[in-house]
C-alpha cells in the first residue's frame, strides 16, 4: 500500500454515477505526484495515509459498487523504526 | 485515481470489438506522458480529469463488456487546498 | 491504455500453454522501454497502438483462456488535438 | 513480486475495518521508496522480502476479507546467482 | 508483458503456504531492477523472458491456488525487427 499525504479535497460536479456523493481527497507522494482517492476513514489535510489500490479499493469503501481504484486504508500515527 | 489533462481525441478505425463505438480521449500527465482513456462523462480538451483504472474502469463505463483499463471518472472543477 | 509503437515480433518456442499459437508483438514506449503484447488486431511494425492491460487484456483476445496481461486494443490513425 | 527490505512497523489506530488487528510493515525498495505491507510470515526489520500484490495479496493473508494490496510472500535467505 | 533477464534463483525457507514447493527466479530489467517470479517454463540464468503479471500470473502456473503476481510466460529466442 502506497504512502501519501493528504493535501486537500477535490471539487467535481461532473462525475460517473459510481462515485456520486463520495468525498474525494487529493493525495501527494514524496515526489509531489498527485492522485485522487476515496476516503472512508476521515483523513484530514496534512495527514500521512496509506492507500489500498485495485479491486480492494472498492471493498475498502464498504460498498463494492463505488468505482474507485484508490482508497485511504488508514491514517499513520507514527513509524516504529527497526 | 490518476490526475491527467485531456489533450485531444484518438482516431482509430482498426480496434477490438470490445471498444467499438466508444469515444477515446488522449490524456496527458504532468510529465507529458500520454495515454488513451474511455470517457462516459464528456470531458473536453483542456479539462483536468481523474481516471479510474483496472477492472473498475470497465464498470465505470456502465457496461462491463467495454474492454478498457482507463476511464474518465470525473472532471475536476477545483482543488480545495489544505 | 498505454500508447506504444510496434517494433517487431518475438520468436518464442518455450512458452506456457495459455499462450500457445498466439502472435506476440514487441512494443516500445517513448522512452525506449520494451514489452511483449498479444495482438488480435493485426498491427504492423511502425504502427502506434494503444494497449489494454490487466484482466481486460484476456477478454480483448476474444478468449479469456489466453494468459496475457497486455493486448493491442487498436491501431492509432491520428490524434485530433485540442 | 517486488523485492524490498523491512524497515519497521506502522502505528495506525484509525483504519478501515478490513485491516483491523493486522500487523503492518513498512517496506522500502532500493531507491528508498516506502510502502506498507501486511505480513503473515513474521518478517523482522532488516529482512529482505518479496511481496505479493493485487488480489493475490488478499489470498496470501489466508483470509480474502483482509483488504490489502501488498503482502509479504517470503523472507529471502539468499540469492543463488547465475 | 514485461521483458526481463533471469539472473538466478531465490532461496527462501520462510514463505506463505500458497508458494510452497514453487521455484522462484530472480529476474532483472534493463535498468537493473530485480523482482521474483514463479517459473513453470524452466528458464535458466541468462535467458531473456517475458512475464505475465496480475491474476493471469496465477493461472499461468496451471494452478490458480499459487499466490504469485509474476510468472515466466516464455523464453525469448530472438526478436524479429521491423
Amino acid at each position: 500500500m502506497e504512502v501519501r499525504q493528504v493535501v486537500g479535497s477535490v471539487v467535481c460536479t461532473q462525475r460517473i454515477p459510481g462515485l456520486a456523493h463520495v468525498d474525494l481527497r487529493l493525495v501527494q507522494d514524496g515526489q509531489g505526484r498527485q492522485a485522487v482517492a476515496t476516503d472512508p476513514v476521515g483523513a484530514r489535510p496534512g495527514d500521512w495515509v496509506f492507500l489500498v489500490s485495485g479491486s480492494a479499493a472498492r471493498h475498502a469503501m464498504g460498498n463494492a459498487d463505488i468505482l474507485t481504484d484508490l482508497t485511504v486504508g488508514g491514517v499513520i500515527d507514527q513509524w516504529e523504526p527497526a
